[in-house]
């Protein structure tokens, strides 16, 4: 008979035992920071109607990005961000939650095409979202962005400093009104600005003449990404009044608490969702990582679901992007991540493995991580040989004599020290070692 | 424009904060218990290729069961257990892991069939395995089975006592060949038994009959449901040997310290993976959860994937099917899960908001659940009625007044009372809340 594949399908990823434990470690963490701030877990199906998905007029176009299917008249498919799930959540429980509701997912999503290098086809992001109805204060934009920065912090020991980019989307409106962009060109002119980074300078370049066919007008909008908004004070009442926000929400930010913030009027954010501020995180010591984590405010989160206006701040962590892309690169010391366990517990032979059972028991119940080895035919050396490739701290040997004087021989698997001692002292040394 | 719908699609769960943070404080005590015995963590890939997923051979049956779907030339699908990725996993990575080797999942599964009541055609599943290669003592048979106890034990304040039910694959195989049935028979008599209690006594009567036209023989299986295997001690070595082992293993039950637990030689897990002792638990409050937890033992878990031989001993708690049912069926007092928060921190005024965020800073660093209300233009009214509905235990007040002395106005939302306190006080009075 052939063998099936072992390989999990290209673009999915699977970790080895100590590179998840670590990953379970920094999700621990950046959760517990979310919970500290009143965020609301949601867990929401990661199957969605096609029609919750997307719109009827873009299906085509969308198809080959997403993985669709049908079941009975039904046409449904994987959800590729958190975001469409929570509009349609939010809109249907109006009534069940309390606003300004503020919730936090942490759950796979899934993109169909095909996997390049540093794209996963499935990965976990991380989002907060803080929503009003027909009203919500800036100040909940700052309160996210520090949100984040807490959350990266929590595992600053790993990923290092975090500094953030603040862009705004009413700017660049004002701009194209001040410029006099009719609607085709300023669509156009949006795309290319959202691409820039991407495209590159020469690329841009050729693509604002393209659109724009008129020098002056491109130089303006190329002055942006040089001097940002300086080029612009005074010029209309629209400009400045992005601009202002702008300052304002810059020093807000710091009243918040927040480090290394800057002004960035390249960071746009793509075209869906976003109508008002929008930030971008990067990670001072791994640049190539790009952007860690973004968001912004949403005008009308669920206009598709609900006649109610609900407004939104909000934002993902790239989470697997973080942390699988810094194990994939070998910036993570795995060898810490090891040992899942204090205790391994070796009885020697049948007859001793009820006694050893009720050791293992005991620690269980106080917490120790315990394994015991229990194919008791095997060789004393088999054991050892276990409990030290499982990185044991200890081995707790039980044979007869152990059973017979209801002791433990405990020994340090660091220094290999050994000891005879009764439960009680052993659950006291143990439990140091948590 | 006409909205699109707000219910997530039939058979697919979404739960309400106070439901969610029930559900994930369960899987929390859970989880620690099966690090407690020392399980690595894996997260495997919700999607598998189609012939991981099935065999060709019986890919109609399986497509209406399943979520399968393709991607360029690549059948895939959403896996409905855990077992399948684990088996493939573990093939594929027999050089980095050490045997005995102890994986716990605790992930989403997915079944195509149409919803019934109770049946969801997404929900999270909890497995535990313990491997080994070549060889593997039925100890851990024993292990996983206390292991499920203990982690059944630590939500027992919601889910009440357990018991557990231990049959014999092996017995019937030993039943089989005394009574001398032929190939055929066997097989359909296994299904028969495995279904029996679906079916009912007289559909199962005659199914027997059916398969059997012979009173004697179909008197003889259907004694086992009545009388065990008391009529079939010393008939044949096959039979003795099955019921001695059964016998030997409920005695090792004991030794592991796990409870409630008998023979029930009915208890057979369906027709996939099992070849030894299998077993099931149900919960002694809630009968009409059926089985919560069911595994066995399984000579050759990836023979699909490897020439390695890998036997396993394995179960999986139905983790939604218990605590989303008792949800539905309004067992648990969600009131006692409404507060996510400690603090609802208000700053009355815009020009308080910037002290009112280094409050909510300092207390979210000491891990004390905060919110801020920040939209400052509400009135004191809004402020207060929202620190209630989101069952806030203290409500932070910050006016002119408090920025002016760097006090707080701290009131206990259930006694109403409210006292002028320093910071410093005022985290020490919340920590005592957390």
């Amino acid at each position: 008979m052939e063998l099936k594949p072992t390989k999990p399908l290209s673009g999915f990823i699977e970790l080895l035992p100590a590179a998840q434990r670590f990953v379970d470690i920094c999700a621990t963490r950046m959760l517990g920071v979310l919970r500290t701030a009143g965020f609301s877990n949601l867990d929401l199906p990661a199957i969605e109607r096609a029609e919750v998905l997307t719109d009827k007029d873009n299906w085509d176009e969308i198809e080959t990005q997403m993985f669709l299917f049908q079941k009975g008249d039904t046409k449904m498919g994987l959800r590729y961000d958190g975001t469409v799930g929570l509009s349609r959540y939010v809109a249907g429980h109006l009534n069940d939650l309390t606003f300004p509701f503020r919730a936090s997912q942490f759950s796979k999503r899934y993109r169909g095409e095909r996997a390049q290098r540093g794209r996963y086809r499935e990965f976990y992001q991380m989002d907060m979202d803080i929503m009003g109805i027909n009203t919500l204060s800036t100040n909940y934009d700052a309160e996210i962005i520090s949100v984040i920065q807490r959350t990266l912090n929590s595992v600053s020991d790993f990923i290092g400093e975090n500094y953030v980019r603040v862009g705004s989307r009413p700017f660049w409106d004002a701009l194209f009104d001040y410029l006099g962009l009719n609607s085709a060109q300023k669509k156009d002119v949006f795309i290319l600005i959202d691409k820039r980074d991407k495209m590159g300078d020469q690329d841009f370049a050729e693509g604002l003449a393209d659109t724009l066919k008129n020098k002056k007008l491109e130089n303006e909008i190329k002055s942006v990404f040089i001097n940002g908004y300086s080029n612009f004070v005074k010029k209309s009442d629209k400009l400045d009044m992005a601009i202002n926000e702008l300052n304002d929400f810059m020093k807000k930010l710091s009243d918040f608490g927040v480090k290394n913030a800057d002004i960035d009027l390249s960071v746009t954010r793509g075209l869906a969702y976003y109508t008002g501020l929008v930030f971008e995180f990067k990670l001072s010591t791994y640049p190539e990582l790009g952007t860690v984590a973004g968001g912004g405010r949403y005008a009308n989160l669920s206009e598709k679901f609900s006649k109610t206006k609900i407004i939104g701040v909000g934002a993902a962590i790239g989470f697997s992007r973080i942390f699988v892309a810094l194990i994939e690169a070998g910036k993570i010391d795995l060898s810490k991540f090891e040992s899942p366990v204090v205790a391994a517990v070796l009885p020697m032979g049948d007859a001793t493995v009820s006694f050893a059972m009720s050791v293992v028991n005991a620690l269980r119940s106080k917490n120790i991580a315990t394994v015991a080895y229990l194919d008791t035919e095997k060789k004393f050396k088999n054991q050892i040989e276990y409990a030290d490739k499982i990185f044991a701290k200890y081995s707790l040997i039980i044979g007869e004599d152990e059973v017979n004087c209801q002791q433990i021989t405990v020994k340090n698997m660091s220094t290999g020290d050994q000891k005879k001692m009764s439960l009680a002292d052993t659950i006291k040394l143990l439990r140091t070692e948590q």
